[in-house]
């Protein structure tokens, strides 16, 4: 536990308001975790004087800082224990300015991803990446973790979308370099050790983010392909058709969409066609009867090239809901198998097949009770894992050998868009180059020598 | 001057032909600063082993090593001095793989970028960025210095093209992290270290390349615009606007134009209608006609919305070259100019128009005789700017003043894409952030601590 005159110096710093302990915590969901809040001790800053202020004095004491967003992590990035103290950018929630022509936003870390496409969108602009969780996930949380989401096969991931940060050092000091350009060569691009390191180097507290033009008329279809090599053909096809712009290219394996089609519904879409892979593609048009018959168009030419069996193009707003509920909703598989364990990969597309065949013969070995769930982002090769038994799971290291197997050699990567926090720790001193690794620790203990921000995470 | 015992075994390391001294020198074009083969001996290795052996050699003996690409940069990054060696990466020169689905190449750094745009190309695909300099340029010293150019609006710089790196630390020891893949979160992400470094800390050897679908039907247009705002306005209609997709937008400012067009001709451009600010924008559309009737359409409703003066779109290759010669060929000014202070800033395009107001007026107030030329990137908010006088040059530190002037309060940059290298460093100490400073000044020490790789560039 905290001594109770560092608890009062923190009090001095943010407030009263800013301390919560014991029943006030208590009524704060933990988030994805359950261990998020075991800390017991939550400070909540207003502003980036108050971060440095708390930050400081913190280091001078050894007090370790666990830096909370939207505790939407799913790789435990933002798990506390006793001897710890969280540090909640919440309240650092601030739409600072947003730049129409420019396509620009600068933002307090605290704002929700959901808040800035919605400020984004009063002049057509939108966020460039998007996830489910947009309205709890924050800004801060999603650089720090470099959240990664449903277009990031043509808009990159959050790296690609910050031009400018502020950031708290572990000494307190703030490192400003709030750029709302994306030429900036000033030195080196120290921002990008921040973006991704999981609140282990410090704590961001400010961004410039890069906005998009918003898609106004867009089609949305369910499709049905014969296997992964056609997927990607199918991918590669919608890239190069002028015709339409490719939005989003979700990927779902057979056992997951059955799962989650018949949990979630609708009757309508559980008696679709059956097929080993199937896809959620979304597309942009001129307008809204340009965008569906420009996408009806590419998939009929699709399926006389046999790359698609069959398609259903959504002809309402509910329509389309219904059809992105099955993905979205993927906690369906939790429910169903609450003890499973989950994988975050990435395989080049030229290795998606091979890949997808090496997983289902991997887990066939595994038992015959044993079931494979797969379900991503078809653009970027990025696929969301679950491995779980009928009757008892599975050895966890056979899973991880055949949920591992083959990774490097094909390009591929065995944390996509989760974060290492503490879940993949035994990966990355497994699977990481040694010299990166090595030159990693160096890089942790020059910058936070005291080893007080989000110890134990990421790098040990 | 390098010792005679050392000479030989670098010689011992890349063999007799990856030596050039003397003669063998002469014979080789300095580049962009005559003085960067002042070292007067260059070492060709053949492979990323030799590079490392070369490197340990150097970092055993305090050798200092400068790195060369294509000699193509703008800031004095490979100027090379007489106890130096020059490390020319142009023998590691292959293209590995281009992948037509995933979109990615891996190269060798020395490629240039006209070499691997031409490989791309066999698929149907492009590199995503595109400077004048492509025949010269490499991959690697586009790495190095974080090179932007003319597609960074929507495609990002070099920076986001950078799937994957490998890269020989300052020790020889070989940092491999080459995914292929968008999403991979494997601790932090050091290469971006390496990225813009311009060889301070390390020796880019290899990377994984983004590559994206390539244009295939475009229009040309020369634009004249009333005002800066109406050239904002424009981009910014041209973003939103469905019916084509905005490539490239160039600006070049009237006095920058009209010295151009005058010496570079043809007689029927330098006719066209007098304007405060000129452009090219390039866009594509589904075939050659609709590419060129969109382009017309969107010009026209300009017009009509008083963004636009006049127009003349391409109509032939002959024409749009024409167009393009006159931006590209920006020597035109130091061929005019050959004293002139060139400058590389960026600002948000918010402020784009009282920029150029304050520069105008800046560069009238440092005497009747000096001129200020500035073009660049519209998208990016980066221009190119030479500040020169008729009658010899003013002060350089007065022109620096008027350049510079409320920069970092408009968020925008002094080094926006040609990097530091040794021209830039007083601007480097004088605007950066100080906390960031002293943080690139840490990180030099800790990876070089012998101060080996390009000693004096960048940090000192």
């Amino acid at each position: 536990m905290i001594a109770d005159h560092l608890v009062t110096a923190l009090e001095t710093i943010t407030g009263p308001a800013g301390i919560k302990t014991s029943e006030a915590l208590r009524a704060i969901h933990p988030g994805s975790d359950p261990h998020n809040l075991d800390a017991g001790l939550m400070v909540l800053p207003k502003n980036v004087e108050q971060v440095s202020a708390i930050v400081k004095l913190c280091n001078d004491n050894r007090i370790a800082i666990v830096p909370h967003g939207g505790r939407t992590g799913l790789a435990g990035g933002a798990v506390s224990r006793k001897d710890e103290i969280i540090l909640s950018l919440a309240a650092l929630n601030r739409i600072e300015s947003v730049e129409a022509a420019a396509e620009t936003a600068i933002v307090e870390c605290g704002v929700t991803l959901q808040a800035l496409q919605e400020e984004a969108a009063k002049v057509n602009l939108t966020t460039g990446i998007d996830i489910p969780s947009r309205g709890s996930a924050t800004i801060g949380g999603m650089i720090s973790t470099n959240a990664g989401g449903m277009e990031a096969f043509r808009l990159g991931v959050m790296r690609q979308r910050v031009l400018g940060l502020e950031v708290v050092l572990p000494d307190g000091s703030i490192m400003s370099d709030l750029a709302e350009v994306t030429k900036s060569n000033e030195g080196y691009d120290l921002k990008q050790l921040f973006i991704g390191a999981e609140g282990t180097l410090g704590i961001v507290t400010r961004a410039v983010i890069r906005l998009t033009p918003a898609d106004t008329f867009t089609a949305t279809a369910l499709v049905a392909c014969p296997s992964a090599i056609a997927a990607v053909s199918l991918f590669q096809a919608l890239r190069h058709d002028r015709s339409l712009r490719l939005l989003r290219t979700e990927i779902m394996g057979e056992r997951y969409f059955r799962v989650a089609v018949e949990a979630l519904g609708p009757a309508s879409l559980a008696a679709f066609t059956e097929a080993p892979i199937y896809l959620i593609v979304e597309t942009e048009g001129l307008d809204q009867q340009g965008a569906q018959s420009a996408l009806e168009n590419a998939l009929g030419a699709a399926i006389e090239n046999e790359l698609v069996l069959d398609a259903i193009i959504a002809q309402s707003g509910k329509e389309r809901n219904d059809i992105w509920n099955i993905r979205e909703d993927s906690n369906v598989i939790t429910r169903a198998y609450p003890n499973g364990y989950w994988f975050d990969i990435s395989v080049p597309l030229q290795h998606l097949d091979a890949y997808i065949r090496q997983f289902d013969g991997g887990v066939a070995s595994l038992g015959a009770d044993v079931r494979g769930f797969a379900f991503g982002h078809l653009g970027d090769g990025n696929l969301h894992i679950c491995v779980a038994g009928e009757n008892g799971n599975p050895d966890k290291d056979a899973v991880k050998a055949v949920v591992y197997a083959n990774i490097r050699q094909m390009g591929g990567s065995f944390s996509a868009e989760h974060g290492i926090g503490l879940e993949k720790m035994p990966e990355l001193h497994a699977l990481v180059d040694p010299v990166k690794l090595a030159l990693m620790r160096t890089i942790k203990r020059t910058i936070d020598p005291n080893n007080i921000m989000n110890p134990g995470k990421v790098v040990s």
